[in-house]
């Protein structure tokens, strides 16, 4: 996979790491027990220092979508044919969720238009799953 | 409006009052031109520094939900009913909206659930909006 930082951006550097991997596990482009790169040698690639990357590891293995191992590193722990979310995943996911909505319904979005647009970007990320009919 | 704390959440209590503040304001229970309680009012109600009130405070605002002027303090600038979202919002919003879509399918949360999760928590808020038939 192949990830690119906007240094200018308001998000840091380590979310942005964190949100292109959990992007590509919901794309199915990572799969379960595909490998990451060490974190020395995304920060080289990525030219951040390897911190950066130690904090996007730790948050996606708080998260529970890798699993860290001494010896051989990063690994992706999910994917999504994994089966159902782990209890609790799916309920914390709704609380963020709810004030994603809330911020929209109070910034006027309509109602319609947010599920319109949650379905288009469910859609993009399932599209590569279908088979031919 | 009650704001209520959670101390042991692993979201900041900035983050908490700035939650609760925008959630009010999508249920409709704050609106347009409502003043909020200065920072240090707030700090004292809720047993808080002020600072953290003013953190939150600088979040609505650099968000676009809150003004705050020097003389009348802080108060609610848009509701839900002040038509549709300023430019650029709207984008913003769906970015941030397509990592937790990722997450949800990177998570295994299932495509219609996540619909249907979305379409009852949008219900929920507009649910006052609402005239009888």
């Amino acid at each position: 996979m192949r990830i690119t930082l906007a240094v200018d951006s308001e998000i840091p550097i380590y979310q942005q790491i964190r949100d292109q991997i959990v992007t590509a596990i919901a794309t199915g482009e990572l799969t379960a027990e595909t490998p990451l790169p060490s974190t020395r040698q995304l920060g080289a690639d990525l030219a951040v220092n390897f911190h950066t990357v130690n904090k996007a590891y730790d948050l996606l293995r708080h998260e529970g979508f890798i699993r860290v191992n001494r010896k051989s590193g990063a690994v992706i722990r999910r994917d999504r044919t994994s089966g159902p979310p782990e209890p609790g995943v799916a309920d914390a996911w709704q609380e963020r969720l709810t004030i994603m909505l809330a911020e929209a319904v109070a910034h006027g979005l309509d109602r319609d238009e947010v599920l319109a647009r949650t379905d288009r970007m469910l859609a993009a990320f399932t599209a590569a799953e279908r088979t031919e009919p």
